[in-house]
């Protein structure tokens, strides 16, 4: 066997981020997965990056597409005309795998709701993600990662810092929650195919982005627990041996020594500061407490002493727990992440030689791999409706009506 | 079939917080799952909410192992001695899934590397979570979500603002790039476990935090392709459509109106400020661009005019891409939440009737179920071990030489 999924048949009915990634997931091991889009606008993730007049290059514009679609075939369907739907039906009757991000509305609409499409193919397995869940007055709100995953979940509260705005992730991380809610809808799927292959039972798989990001926090069971709110910091709050201290150089590195009294003995040696060690202000964890504002005011200027360079060699060598705050650009090239093959690259027909992220799931006899980069627009097309044994006229019919483009 | 995993035995030899998440959402739909513990000291996630002196009853304590560990069993061994490797080798003999955070120099120390247990069990899926990968100088480094996940991995940086310290994640968001690491690993056992169904072959599984981390981020191919660096923005580098804003009531919401063309007239009409849709300053994504402080400042002075409620009432009618930014108390009583039960109670012995986050995995045929709470510490040693054929005798010498609690 050479892939994971070979042998396995996806349809791909969704835009943007989250469920192309998970059925991207699915492709990279082996899955054949069919990525459907509107014949009149294509995916607008094929020009997100520039969405809003950003000037950028085909050549670094297609890095977000091919980053969720490689591995895929394309086809474009207008789902508006009966004659579109009834492509897809066919489809979803040959599917293992059917997977959305449609609204409830839009589901209806199209009628591509699991009661339809489970008569049409009862052994079916059915993905639906939805922004804030399949049911409540908000069911139908469009949801972004920036907004159901970051702001309404409570991740973004336990990074915003006492007196100040909250960083604004809606530029800076955009499609991380995507990218997060993909893990655990790829799960669910594998979830539903070992349960056909044992049973012989379809079913439907139902995720939503708000719901995967509470899933992440810990903050939410200890307020179920507690009933208390969670209190916004600020740096000075932060005990010291878990604070971050800027560097000679003017960088960030990250301590996170806990439990602390385990380190402390051992960081003051790291920073050659022995003389704090039986301080009495700070050698327990209650003197520490008392003494924060002192210790990190201390800690402060030792950091500064150095390079990041010069304390990632010295921290590393004293067991610490820590890590330099890097740049995407400096993953790129960071030395951990070469040697443990975090990238990959192929051959692209326009783009020459391209590196990638690589899964991050790795699976020794059956591993991901890039069979083909991801499709241009309507490329394959004519290829599955052949499949399906339409002929070339009608092909053309479908064309001239629009429902193919 | 009541279960998607009955019959599945899993092995979880691992602490904290990533891989004890994995194995527990198998345990959610259904897999037997050992945790195994160090006699001595326990798993130190049963105390490390009061890690380093933080006073906390019982009752709010136990939410996050709670969390981690509900629906498995519980088992002491000491690993340091043959006796206690033995028994954990015949636990891996009969087991479906073996799973490990130990790094890899634990690994040889202990022989629980795959080479060796795959030797015992040729279709054992073996699944191995690092910090930082299994090769390269820093593959032994402690790693943390804290530091591995959220600052090497270009994550943190994406956050920082300019001019200002990065927010510090070593206390607020303690686990959760476990947990979406965890959602990682799961989805690669289920894949292992769909192969070894059809093809009889067992494999490893090996991921990392660090790699999971930079994989979710879209600003990594970014760089790959351009070779820049991502510049540090603060909130006037942020277009004021995808902004966050004050309220009235001292709350922040945030917009996510991309792309920004499409949303500007319904935006002006929402916030009734119709005057501005075709104000020449702002009526074009390139005339925004140029007067975003212009634009920003009016907008913070719109939203301060009324609270966080009546804000999330007007721009939900108006179709606007938005959400209130909440706090984790906040959440639980969050009515969407609620509607989709994201919260899920059972009968804790100790504790009576306790509230904890469903799993955010839905399967409509084979749901997640809570079986059991969590176990107690070294709860079913004895059971496991007569389950094994040890005697009672063998128990009880077991128990005199320490090799179980």
């Amino acid at each position: 066997m050479a892939h994971a999924l070979d042998g396995i048949k996806v349809v791909d009915v969704s835009t943007m981020a989250a469920v192309p990634m998970a059925a991207r997931h699915l492709a990279d091991f082996g899955a054949d997965v069919i990525h459907v889009e509107n014949p009149a606008t294509g995916d607008p993730w094929r020009w997100w990056l520039t969405a809003g007049g950003r000037e950028l290059s085909p050549e670094v514009n297609y890095r977000w597409w091919e980053n969720q679609n490689r591995n895929k075939r394309s086809i474009t369907l207008d789902l508006s005309q009966e004659r579109g739907r009834e492509i897809l039906y066919k489809l979803a009757e040959k599917a293992d795998v059917f997977l959305t991000n449609f609204r409830p509305s839009e589901l209806e609409r199209y009628s591509l709701q699991y009661s339809h499409l489970s008569n049409l193919n009862p052994k079916l397995i059915y993905g639906n993600l939805t922004g804030y869940g399949k049911t409540g007055t908000d069911k139908d709100l469009p949801g972004f990662d920036s907004t159901a995953f970051w702001c309404r979940s409570g991740l973004l509260y336990m990074l915003q810092q006492a007196g100040m705005p909250p960083p604004s992730p809606g530029n800076r991380l955009l499609a991380c929650g995507d990218n997060v809610t993909a893990l655990a809808l790829a799960f669910g799927v594998m979830m539903a195919l070992f349960v056909r292959d044992r049973t012989g039972i379809g079913q439907e798989i139902d995720l939503a982005l708000f719901h995967t990001a509470v899933y992440t926090l810990l903050a939410v069971p200890l307020a179920l627990g507690m009933g208390e709110e969670a209190t916004l910091t600020d740096r000075k709050d932060t005990p010291a041996l878990t604070n971050s201290y800027q560097t000679k150089d003017g960088r960030w590195l990250q301590l996170s020594l806990a439990p602390p009294d385990r380190y402390w003995s051992g960081l003051c040696r790291a920073i050659e500061r022995e003389d704090l060690e039986h301080d009495s202000r700070f050698e327990s964890f209650e003197a520490r407490a008392e003494n924060q504002a002192t210790l990190i005011g201390i800690m402060e200027e030792v950091f500064l002493g150095e390079t990041l360079s010069d304390w990632n060699t010295r921290l590393a060598r004293a067991g610490m727990i820590f890590a330099p705050i890097e740049s995407p650009l400096e993953v790129t090239a960071d030395h951990q992440a070469r040697a443990n093959d975090f990238f990959t690259s192929y051959e692209h027909p326009d783009y020459g030689n391209i590196e990638v992220i690589a899964n991050p799931v790795k699976l020794s006899q059956t591993p991901a791999v890039i069979r083909m980069p991801a499709p241009e627009f309507n490329q394959h097309t004519e290829e599955v409706l052949l499949e399906l044994e339409y002929s070339w006229e009608d092909i053309a019919q479908l064309k001239d009506n629009g429902v193919i483009a």
